[in-house]
């Protein structure tokens, strides 16, 4: 018995928020100082480092229950299933949903059961939640999902990550220009033949130094309210960490298979900072004492930036529906899922397609 | 193999606050009219739906996460198991952590990689995740950990609820007489032998006409700021809604274990309305064709109100610890936990001591 993907779906935000966008903003470091460097300068550092030229966010009347239904449809639709059929809609976010010009995270009720009220469905018995687990939520709703089946609680699963992080950031924090807005999802089947599916996984949570990486803070602006608080990270730290980290859990996941690095055919890791993630696949190659392969790592970072836990499921949907140049999968390949973010959390799945 | 609570813990705040506490609070209803009746006819009259005479707040300087650690801690000892050995820490709650004063969910990172952070945990196979499932999260959490231990992902969870619904609640409600302010948790452990454990569950998720049933909105007093929003419900829909299909679901659970109605011993159910309760439990036994039996099921709402996901391990809590007069659970006595709300969500687990 196997846990298939059979469809994916993604939203990708209308509004495009290039680098230029922010050349008239006003930066401050943690102690509220300006920088020295004018913001072009901060803007072309930034994107050495990150490789984000632009990033999406939604348009002021929509919310992030909204873009998961989006994905959700396409999903389902991509999978051939009738919505009723679920056994559970898994939904992977960190916000909520936050109504534009307002600071509050609604998640009353979980934005999982928004998207089955908007997708119309009256089975009772497809079961409705949310997962908060950083970054990599999106992954751990996929790890779910299949131990769902495998113990027999279910047949089909939709698995979503959705994130509005334009409504949480700050616009005085240099480090908010790599949040984006953005959906992707899944449907999940239980296959009793093929070849295909989930061949395992792995994930850990690192909260001993570490819980405090990425949290919620005052603006960065002098005498800034302390009781409205954004998205801030301690990007040094989660560099490490990640680069630590994430080599090891993908090799875990990837030894319980059997399967050799070089059958290994695509990568698709959760889109922060682009030197990070090449900088986590050579570690990752180099535990097994080979070169990183060409075209290993598909990556949407310089034109979609960071969208949290919509990252992986747009990401794999792109891949899968030949939208990114030199990238494609084909039945049977082996590929590796793997995300980090706050918690901290990561975790990697090593799926057959 | 079975899934068995081997430890549990509940921390209840320190602030009683009694209903005669609300004496000089201005109420209004949904269209911002005063009522006609003097507060202490609108307070004897929820009193004698609901059963509500105190209710527990925390103190300024706590945070949902400070009072989930006190729950876990007690948990642990109670189970008597090295925290270190835990392989998942499964925290649900509904609105995170909110510091008095301030309007903001705090999610990040989660509430479980908090209490992880908290309890010192270094084990970084312990995997720390929220669950958003409205009040029912934690009996959700119950399943999901024996779904983790019977798939062979877990050996030891910790499913904690809190929730600090005091943070949430508009002072214009009458409603929000009912919330109050708790946490629970406990050790659910595999054990290869014994007759103790989980011996089924089931859930449902109800979100075609009943999602709004519970959800963030405006305070009730004129002209309230509509960027400030607060926990509401639909009290009257809420009730015949739980009315329907609590008892269905206790059923379904019931009869998958092929165990008589008559040798249930007690049932811990969700605390919102004792009327609400007691109709429940009496057309549960009604669909056996039994009268309800006496001392079925304890309650805990005269003194600490509905504290959400923290309601149902407190009284599990309460009762094993032999805390709750005229209640007790022995060795081999089977009782069903079951819970409802915001979601709409249900749930019920039957449970052999």
């Amino acid at each position: 018995m196997n846990s298939v993907i059979t469809g994916t779906g993604s939203f990708i935000p209308s509004i495009v928020k290039t680098n230029a966008d922010f050349n008239e903003d006003r930066f401050f470091n943690a102690k509220n100082e300006p920088f020295e460097a004018k913001n072009e300068i901060i803007i072309k550092k930034f994107k050495a480092i990150t490789g984000i030229e632009e990033r999406r966010y939604v348009e002021d009347d929509i919310q992030s229950s909204d873009i998961a239904l989006l994905a959700a449809q396409k999903a389902i639709k991509d999978a051939n299933i009738d919505p009723e059929e679920l056994d559970y809609i898994i939904l992977a976010q960190n916000f909520g949903d936050i109504k534009k010009g307002t600071i509050q995270t609604d998640i009353l009720p979980s934005l999982a059961a928004r998207v089955k009220h908007l997708l119309k469905i009256k089975n009772p018995n497809c079961v409705a939640y949310d997962i908060i687990f950083g970054c990599p939520g999106w992954i751990e709703g996929v790890i779910q999902a299949d131990t769902f089946i495998r113990a027999g609680l279910a047949k089909k699963c939709l698995v979503i990550g959705s994130e509005t992080l334009s409504r949480v950031l700050d616009m005085h924090d240099r480090d908010s220009m790599i949040y984006s807005d953005g959906a992707g999802a899944c449907v999940i089947e239980q296959k009793e033949s093929g070849m295909s599916g989930i061949l395992s996984h792995a994930t850990q949570s690192h909260t001993y130094d570490e819980a405090n990486y990425l949290f919620m803070g005052k603006s960065n602006i002098q005498d800034a309210d302390p009781t409205v608080r954004y998205i801030k990270m301690h990007g040094r730290k989660i560099y490490e960490y990640a680069l630590t980290n994430v080599p090891l859990a993908m090799k875990k996941a990837l030894d319980k298979t059997g399967i050799a690095i070089g059958d290994v055919k695509k990568i698709l890791i959760h889109q922060a900072n682009e030197k990070m993630d090449e900088a986590i696949i050579d570690r990752f190659f180099k535990l097994y004492e080979t070169p990183t392969p060409d075209h290993i790592m598909p990556m949407t970072i310089h034109k979609l930036g960071n969208s949290s836990v919509a990252t992986v499921p747009t990401l794999l949907d792109l891949v899968i529906k030949g939208k990114l140049e030199n990238h494609e999968i084909n039945k049977g390949d082996v590929i590796i899922l793997a995300s980090v973010g706050a918690g901290m959390n990561l975790n990697a799945v090593v799926y057959r397609y």
